[in-house]
């Protein structure tokens, strides 16, 4: 089962009735009704071992760092400011005590530099190590970004190079972390651990020029479909002015996938096609 | 490691600043402040197959169910209201599409008799099937029961009888359901699927006369000690005040247990010692 047509399934069984819920399935985050001037952001994202990582090039640090920081980027798609974290960590009676420790630390060390408490979680038996994260932002109601606020005429913007990340695993599963040629490193430095977009999700959200946000996580053209889905828009990307890196590149060219030019892509509500131009 | 263990380690590791936080790791919930008189409840609970439930005496409704009703459980014992859910599931892809639908319906119905909204989660790939919930509650700031406030001259006090779910257990690690003995329907529907003390948790908060309160669910030494360790107190047990079911008694026995008579159990701070009297 794909995990888009199981939350469409989740999304249609579910029935939401409390009265302070603003927003529950169907976005970065679900958003509460909290003080008068904000909003609660609720978030929940895990990482699991063979799945999300391998422990063959991540260590222990990262793999904490990482399940933090993509819970904070869900955060910071709505411009939010992320304050509490439940962590439930699941591994085997067998695993040793200072790789769950390293985890721990990194995850703990991330959390610290963004503020954010730890308040709870939950250890439990399994088979492969998993971490699974419950991050809770707050937002100042007015500057909330949803997905499904674009509106017709609005241009699409990303805050940074697209596709390193990706190139940066196509590495890892190739070769050592100790054996990279110099354009291989900001590729495999993104996949490790992405930066959430925290002062980017503030001033954005702060400016009010913004009409929808996303957090890019199944690459662009399914996150912009799924804007325009929420919106009930249409997106157009063209591929020759995505920002691509030259580390990118040329991973992507020793792997013979070039990149193509004179194509875009249109997305309807999360349909992609590709045309000629 | 021992799960106690691991979460000392993990609590002595964190520190939290965040001024809203009123209590964080080590109570049934982490305590928010939320409205003028209310706090927000923090709970996460997972269940992990092979671990929490095997599938040969679990059906796929009663697993989600389970998985709700112990997270409801940590809200009750603080006196609280659940209100949001958010639902991670881990599963392998060759999982079939019927028994998560099952699970999902049969935690879908539970939440909604307790009027939660499921608002988000996350799914991902796992070699086992787990369910990890993240569950938030409501409580009036004056009536939030803690784990600490135990006082001297308190008597301890139980919503139920104990030990029928372990004795449910042991007889599911015997014997099929299809075959059970008619003292044997009560320990196994316990164990399959406590029941979350509601009313009880509401009533008790709302009285006034509680000085402190806990979900037990490593048994009553263990719980009552925890208890004792957070208020700085001791306590002692007799256990032929204990109450357990006549079903529980005979399952017991059938495995060769007699319960102990003559004995108690004086707690302190989470020793557990036993005297003769």
């Amino acid at each position: 089962m794909r995990e888009q047509d199981f939350i469409s399934r989740i999304r249609t069984a579910v029935h939401t009735r409390n009265k302070p819920l603003i927003k529950g399935i169907g976005d970065d985050c679900a958003v509460i009704d909290y003080t008068k001037q904000t909003f609660l952001l609720l978030t929940a994202d895990s990482l699991a071992e063979g799945v999300h990582f391998k422990r063959k090039y991540f260590r222990p640090a990262e793999i904490g760092a990482r399940a933090m920081a993509v819970n904070i980027s869900d955060i910071c798609a709505m411009g939010g400011v992320p304050r509490y974290a439940l962590v439930s960590v699941g591994f085997d009676k067998k695993e040793k005590q200072p790789f769950i420790d390293a985890v721990y630390k990194g995850m703990l060390d991330y959390a610290e530099n963004y503020g954010i408490d730890i308040i709870g979680g939950d250890t439990i038996g399994s088979k492969s190590f998993f971490l699974s994260i419950t991050l809770i932002g707050e937002i100042e109601k007015k500057r909330v970004m949803l997905r499904g606020g674009a509106r017709a005429g609005d241009s699409i913007y990303v805050t940074g190079l697209l596709g390193d990340s990706y190139a940066g695993l196509k590495v890892l599963n190739k070769k050592s972390r100790d054996n990279l040629k110099p354009f291989e490193y900001l590729p495999v430095k993104k996949h490790i651990l992405p930066l959430p977009r925290y002062m980017e999700g503030r001033m954005l959200s702060q400016s009010g020029l913004v009409n929808a946000c996303i957090d890019i996580s199944d690459g662009l053209a399914i996150d912009a479909g799924n804007i325009a889905a929420e919106s009930g828009k249409g997106a157009v990307i063209y591929w020759d002015r995505l920002p691509v890196s030259v580390s990118a590149q040329k991973v992507a060219s020793g792997f013979g996938a070039l990149r193509r030019r004179g194509l875009r892509t249109a997305v309807y509500s999360g349909q992609k096609q590709e045309e000629k131009v």
